[in-house]
């Protein structure tokens, strides 16, 4: 070999020559793919911004979340590997922009960093969190305004928006991050996916994998079919379960063809409504469907 | 210290509280704000998408991208890099979505990655580049079909359509990166930025800088005005001089409110025109503007 060859081996660009993309850039650029998703009713897209919350602080906010999610990947603690994420994602004017995503995604990038992405695999992450984990997912909350419920009574230590200063809580009563998920199961979607295996985001994975078309049209089609199923919690959070009903059922009303989606979509932006939640199951379901091979 | 806080410090996520992006962050999001601005008469954005060439085509292109702009950032061979970034970012089935944008980024976020980004510091990268970087560069064109013109004759050795095959010819000619970019920079746009110092790009910069409002609504203004006074060398190429003189005065017209934005885009869908090299520009202004503190 010739000293001019040894320099061009060392300079080669690509381990890999296809060089897919690594699990963190998958879960980066699930949440791009759910961002540009539309007709989306209620969630911003780049047909629908609002004043205060436009498509672009999506992007930055995605293009942010990449080296939590590379801690994630790489086995780093949980805990720690979501609070980065939070915090690159709040790099952008917009606030909280995807915040439930990222917390969906991260047991899921810690599963695909380690094998195949099943729901086994991403339970025995959720398995695995410590104390420690529940301590960082606390201080996340420091750098970001995030919509949630008064706790129950006797939980106000554990109020999220205590945000670090929850810590010594978390610590005196031994709470890992997958007892804290659990205590709020059944009142946060995310949080319920995370208890169960998370069984709708796999199976919104499986129905993106399942159609054919561009994968924004997909997710589109998966968000309004959850929409029309499930309650959306984060409505029911900001608004209350009544309001979270008539979405759905207005939901139902587009799916019979009853109803024009830009006309429900329309409504939920005049209302101020956003599903927040169901946006976060797509983008993990976009997730669970590029780690199980699809292109885009 | 306890026990336990040593662990919390250890586990403390941001080394900044602020996690400012990065400069490789920063042209990755450079690349998704230019694809999603709109209006963008002739090019891609989520209003208007190819059958063949979407939207998110693009939002994966930009993901594939980072791990070849960090190499840039961290200094390492320039051409290496950009190989790296072009692999990346053909890691979707749109073919070549960004190859311009990502020539026109890679010296500059070098430039940036070692201190302020100017003019000065971004003609410097280029003038340290070596026969290597030129090597790297063709080898790009391995990976990605990018429409270029036949070369001069005397020159068909150095077709870049030839991709590493014309490594030796490089290497005995001992062509530098900046001398390849130099021979085609009376026929392309970017060559000509290298050669140059970046004039449009950074004016482009400036003006998105100085412009008020959303992001993506400053780079299609400045799409529009770049497009109504220079002559898209990427028209050029694909069509010829007489069509790119043609959507130079559409665009004019346009800006003197004598025909409508959305008509031009419908007639350069039309006639397949897409003024690819004028992106690449904006792209590359997006990238001073964040580099120089925009928010987003």
């Amino acid at each position: 070999m010739t000293d001019s060859s040894d320099r061009d081996v060392q300079q080669t660009a690509a381990e890999d020559p296809r060089a897919e993309r690594t699990s963190a850039q998958q879960a980066q650029l699930a949440l791009l793919l759910e961002a540009a998703s539309a007709p989306k009713p209620g969630n911003v897209s780049p047909r629908r911004e609002y004043r205060d919350l436009r498509f672009e602080q999506f992007l930055a906010g995605a293009v942010g979340t990449g080296p939590g999610f590379e801690r994630a990947a790489a086995g780093d603690p949980l805990g720690a590997a979501f609070e980065r994420a939070i915090v690159g994602m709040s790099a952008q004017r917009g606030g909280n922009t995807q915040f439930g995503a990222v917390l969906l995604l991260v047991p899921l990038v810690a599963a695909a960093g380690q094998g195949p992405l099943t729901r086994d695999a991403a339970s025995a992450v959720v398995a695995e969190t410590t104390v420690e984990d529940a301590v960082g997912f606390y201080r996340a909350f420091d750098h970001v305004d995030v919509a949630v419920d008064d706790p129950p009574e006797g939980m106000e230590a554990l109020d999220v928006r205590r945000g670090s200063d929850a810590g010594p809580t978390v610590r005196e009563r031994e709470l890992t991050l997958q007892d804290v998920m659990a205590r709020s199961a059944s009142r946060d979607g995310i949080a319920a996916e995370w208890s169960e295996g998370f069984p709708r985001t796999f199976e919104a994975g499986g129905a993106i994998a399942r159609q054919s078309g561009p994968v924004t049209d997909r997710a589109a089609a998966v968000s309004l079919a959850l929409l029309s199923r499930d309650l959306d919690t984060f409505v029911q959070t900001r608004h209350d379960r009544e309001t979270a009903e008539r979405v759905r059922a207005d939901a139902r009303r587009v799916l019979a063809g009853e109803a024009s989606v830009e006309r429900f979509a329309d409504d939920l932006v005049a209302k101020g409504i956003n599903p927040g939640t169901t946006a976060d199951i797509v983008a993990g379901g976009l997730f669970v469907a590029l780690a199980g091979g699809l292109e885009v």
